[in-house]
């Protein structure tokens, strides 16, 4: 119940627009400010109320220091930016990261792209998404910290706090979309990069009051506003995902010939989730990673395409021609696990009717 | 009085704020998406209602092909990633500019940076910004269309339509911060670029889907209502401007001990503005250039230091400590020109006041 | 240039929405707030800044006392509540102030509603509403100002300021729908009552509070942005409609058989526009009442009914039965009056084919 | 995983701003328009986009049919303005609703206020706010639907669903601020009116057309984005509340003299909630209406003043003088039951040391 607000001041905060704020007089010498704590903004570009109180709520959640961008991708672009790798080791994960890349060659053309399986070198950048979009699987962060002999970037997307802390295991800076989590009402779009000391968050800000690429005002607003229920949020979507994913996988291990709850055996191929990878041969669990519960986003294999389930359903293919066409992307999100059931129920039938045709 | 709504839909546009939109299932081969005339939409880092909106109407004052960034330093960055220019040439102007380059070559350190009174070569990005930032005087951007080896961008900022056109004058590429007389209400950044061809367009387009450098979308809303009224303050500002730059030429060609409508001679040293430039040794007349009028800010350089001016002044000596600590900008908005006289009336009565100290 | 924020503070509004702000305790004994100057807002029914300094900023351009109020009807409602009346005189005009009128009877079914031409009687509120919706005419405000025996409300929604004045020919209340000109954009509903006196002021408020019938946040906000560029669309909406009646008029003197710039006469039977009235018989010239220009909305009767115009103009008839099916009322904006000509050249072109048929 | 949207539609609504929607012609006969399910929008005074859809997902959790206003008092007072009452049966609970009584009432001065345990008579309306502000006790709904002779409001904003269902026990017409429990996160004003029947919807929509006392566009979008947490927000607010509500009890059974968890026994002389009321003398246990969860807001009595507490504390003097200078109205958030705890703890402190002062 203790707040910073004064007397008369609002308890909900304003959407701030404006660009420019009052500056001081140059003889009233007021222009060293500290923009991670500033006293007094002077150009939106470089800080507002709302992001400034965003990036420290953000800091708090993370165990760092943080960063909001215009879009995950252009937090995405901005780590290349300042981390200046020779190398870039990557496989697989999200599309939209590998064509950020080559955006990013286009000004940097010795860059190479090599796979996280391949040897490291020094001045190498290793980039770690973990879980993995879209299977939800999890990727053994530590490995790749004690692996990587330049430095380690870790796409928490799909892990936000508090089911994983990936500075704990090694990483050096931790990247989010908060469109996706953080954000979580599919009404903006946001970047957010984690660093652990203030003279990286400054070179950071100092690159993106230059680059531009900053959020929008209403973006910071909702996204203070998306905050507040974020506790409420995450814990939610985790549960329900978890327990989707073992009805899920009651069926998928259900033979063909029997039935599950009324449901065919063999209409569903895999079910792909952190919860059900089980120690990897390395040695990795990762449940010894995401102490904080499972990710609400996992994928699924059916027999054959899946028609009719849509709105949180993702084709893979529909972005990636290489990719089997009957796998399903489903983000959980704070509906009933009950009602996602009967959805899924029924998209599964469909299937099954469709694989006796 | 036409209108391209359908009945029932909205007159003015509503603020759409939605990530993801409902797409077709993969068999349904919705994917060939024309992202600058998108029958549907996907995703808002690819495109929005109003950013789409936005874009037309954009291309349809610059006579190009017009895209939207999260800020003016966005679209230059952009545009520098565009061209991969070997060496930039370009001399003073906007202060963020120059940083934003310093930026950019953080990835592409071998580019190097050179005046545009140097020789050029192929491979030359050649970087016009006219009316110059903070003088507010032209540049011929005939002449260095003609110079040029490689591309020419202008930064058309100060110059908005109809004031200038730099296509007609050899342009490759325009830029405008929107943030300033787009925009026009201090409540929004964004940044734009205009290039003549689609395939351009197209490429520039997939850059910023990866960068994620997009406007936000209350700025994007925003652009489009101020848009709504740009035709009434621009012209508006510029006419308020020249009268009041001939009004200040006066003043400044007063001989001190001799006063003009009450103001003593001597105070103001003298006062920048294209319509003051007259025809330069190379034969350029900025009124062959600026046909649609002249710019709405410039400079003065009072005997000495200004102070009591504040809100729409800019020290420059607060941003670059080489500059004359007495150089003023004066950005004029659609305020009456009587009351912004007796604001400067007062000002340079105290510059009178302390000279005499 | 001179601003009335501190050094830091934002240039453009920010969009307040606060409900609650932070209370003093009690024995801070901090509630005497005066509600047209609070020095801390309370509560969003109450007070907020924006909604706050756009009633100051009202209050300036109408020569009198603003308050606010989420539509023209509610502020309509809210001068019923405050005048108490036993009669209300009122003749045509707004349909919806008539609706209005009985829905407020349901709560005091004694008070009767006459015509303006009947005699008055002490307690009688006289409604006068000019320019008069939809025609366009003006009434005679002095004269009903001396002939009431109660109080006089000006419904000046399509004469605003610069206009015309009401306080000066004697009203007590002025009344606008700020959705209208003040707004401009069509993108906000809000209403406005303007009274002379603080003791007024204070009870309306008092009312308001309680009968909560307060103007949205971003209603608030948007009409503050509104205002920044009413200086410049409305005198353009008046110059442009005042053009347009001018050139209808040269239609509608044009005999059938005979044609002006190519349009048949006979066509237009009629325009109505506080321009075109002249004195009237008790001697009331509108000139002499509408010292800012002429109103931005007129009327025209066509010979048959007119389809094919559409955005701005509304068929009286579909909202009033009783109406002459062929008038069309017509509402300027800020368009470029070549344009509006042609669209209206095309309408009646289409009238005289109509018409031959 | 259903939805209602089509191919390319928005997943998250848009902001609707627009007050107009393009008309049919009058010859199209578009003028029928069924404003609970419009197939089109007219004029957002009318209806809009966001604010049917509003309404259409609290008419689902409030098992009626709901209409939303421009705040709970315009909710509170179209109720009247609709039951038309002779009396109005009201006794304590929040104060505003007694001043809106008032400001009806110069409408309709003959209206007469009883108390809840006056004898009733035909044309009373009985109007049962439960739980009660401030001290968050019960009211036995099914006794005033049987005692009453007219019609029953019952104002169920400290009860929003699934905590009661007041139609279950015989209400009329239920009212809810939604500015609290449904908008939930302090940043916007609403009322809702819930029928049982469409043509009661009817009559109050023409009323609020009419008085125009709608809410606000970011308002309606606002509300629509808090209602997609609010089966979050309120059980957790709900369970710990409760769970306080038990720890504070504690607290004031711990006599004078001793302890409880450190905190002295007797600086807590009374907790009010519906949880601790028990069975009262006519029978009325609230364990059979709040089915759903106990409220979350509650008083508490400090032996002394509390001073220190400070954000979701009101105290009911700064609005009553004839109240308890010591009560205290808490209002749970969100917020961990233990944080709570720790801010209460202490205050508590600071009374026992003010009480041994």
């Amino acid at each position: 119940m203790s707040t910073s607000v004064a007397v008369g001041e609002d308890v909900a905060a304003a959407l701030s627009v404006s660009t420019t704020f009052l500056s001081p007089l140059p003889d009233e010498g007021g222009n060293a400010v500290d923009y991670r704590n500033p006293e007094r903004h002077v150009y939106s570009r470089y800080t507002t109320q709302n992001s400034t109180r965003v990036e420290h709520i953000l800091s708090q959640v993370t165990d760092g220091l943080a960063l909001t961008y215009s879009s995950g991708l252009a937090a995405s672009y901005a780590a290349l930016v300042f981390f200046k790798p020779k190398r870039i080791a990557i496989t697989a994960g999200y599309h939209g990261c590998h064509a950020m890349i080559e955006v990013y060659r286009k000004a940097a053309p010795d860059v190479k792209v090599i796979k996280l399986d391949d040897d490291f070198e020094s001045g190498d950048l290793c980039w770690v998404e973990t879980p993995l979009n879209p299977t939800g699987e999890s990727r053994d962060i530590q490995y790749y910290a004690d692996k990587v002999g330049g430095k380690l970037i870790v796409d928490s997307t799909f892990g936000p706090p508090p089911l994983q802390y990936p500075f704990k295991h090694g990483a050096d800076c931790v990247l989010h979309s908060a469109t996706k989590y953080f954000g979580g009402h599919s009404d903006l779009l946001a970047g957010v990069l984690v660093v652990r000391t203030k003279e990286e968050w400054d070179i950071l800000h100092n690159d993106r009051t230059y680059m531009g690429n900053t959020m929008g005002s209403l973006e910071s607003w909702l996204l203070l506003r998306s905050l507040r229920t974020f506790h409420l949020r995450l814990p939610r979507q985790s549960e329900t995902a978890t327990a989707l994913v073992q009805w899920l996988q009651k069926i998928a291990l259900t033979p063909a010939g029997q039935s599950f709850e009324g449901i065919a055996g063999g209409v569903l191929t895999k079910v792909f989730h952190s919860s059900l990878q089980g120690t990897d041969a390395r040695g990795f669990d990762p449940r010894t990673q995401m102490t904080g519960g499972w990710n609400a986003t996992f994928s699924i294999q059916p027999a054959t395409s899946l028609g009719g389930v849509e709105s949180l359903v993702e084709y893979r293919a529909s972005w990636d021609p290489t990719s089997d066409p009957r796998a399903v992307r489903i983000s959980v999100g704070i509906e009933d696990l009950e009602d996602l059931k009967a959805d899924i129920r029924q998209a599964l039938g469909l299937v099954q009717v469709k694989s006796k045709l």
